[in-house]
């Protein structure tokens, strides 16, 4: 039943100021690894291309497929988001006051990111599973058996695409956390 | 600097009362809107299939491509969830001091949702678009100029997963301002 109000806690409720401390490191923490997963995902993609020569040159590029462009285009976005994020977090942490508004907006704002990265994560995961095992049923040939470092780059980026939405769901829990208990019971 | 707590608030601040009330129809709305979707969604894909004979028989299916597999299971999934939440809605609204509890639960349950539905509507978009385009540099033929049908059942599908998509990430948004609403400024 504790109004839990960070202006006036400090002499009131000492036990609550830590905690909401640490929902901060941790959300900043959160953010660090969105953006670092967000950067290995890009780098790792781009640097894929491959060329195969039999015998005239067929190269694979991640920008031959508007899916592979997706996943690049959402995970920058979402590389970007999480820097200003990190500043933004890093900027309020010596204005308590604004946090409670702070965490409502970064939840409207993850949830977005969110729904961007795990559906980029789809659209380039569904594409590689083409690559990866053909469909007989419309004549789309596999094309891993001859891009093998192609398809090593766009299966890493991937799963380090999936981690990032992993961490966009935690960002949005911890959010929500944070802002609950806040809340009175 | 009001507590707001919904215990207390009855007699000293009445007006807050009634805008919970609305958030919670505006809830329940939202996620019959994503019953709703999800529903159409799978109806639409799965009663999409088609033969052609060029002579023999080459039906398409939406259970021949595993990323349709995938967004199937998804939109079942989400139409389940959603009417296990308005079930969940409609037993706490008479007791409301469960609420504020219930609104972190959706907000969690929410953003898998969101993220389920996102990637399958991305992994299903990505298909289509092969199918629709087609990629030379990999001879991956288009088959909607044969498959008319079929590819008109998975584009409506697909738009309507993006909708529930987006409704998603307003039923996020809607918890997550009327947790919000409940914690002091």
């Amino acid at each position: 039943m504790a109004t839990d109000n960070p202006e006036y806690k400090t002499s009131s409720t000492p036990a609550a100021a830590p905690a909401g401390v640490d929902f901060f490191i941790f959300d900043v923490i959160l953010r660090f690894l969105l953006f670092a997963a967000s950067l290995v995902a890009v780098v790792v993609i781009v640097t894929g291309n491959q060329t195969i020569y039999l015998p005239f040159p067929r190269p694979a590029k991640f920008r031959y497929s508007p899916a592979f462009v997706y996943f690049v285009a959402a995970f920058s976005v979402a590389g970007l988001y999480s820097i200003i994020t990190i500043l933004a977090s890093l900027f309020v942490k010596k204005s308590p006051a604004l946090k409670t508004k702070l965490l409502l907006y970064f939840i409207f704002l993850d949830a977005l990111i969110l729904g961007i990265t795990a559906s980029a994560t789809g659209s380039g995961a569904a594409v590689a599973y083409v690559g990866l095992k053909g469909n007989n049923h419309v004549n789309w040939n596999k094309i891993c058996n001859v891009y093998d470092k192609f398809c090593r780059h766009v299966g890493g980026s991937l799963a380090v695409g999936l981690f990032g939405s992993v961490v966009a769901v935690l960002l949005i829990w911890l959010s929500a956390y944070s802002i609950h208990s806040r809340a009175p019971r």
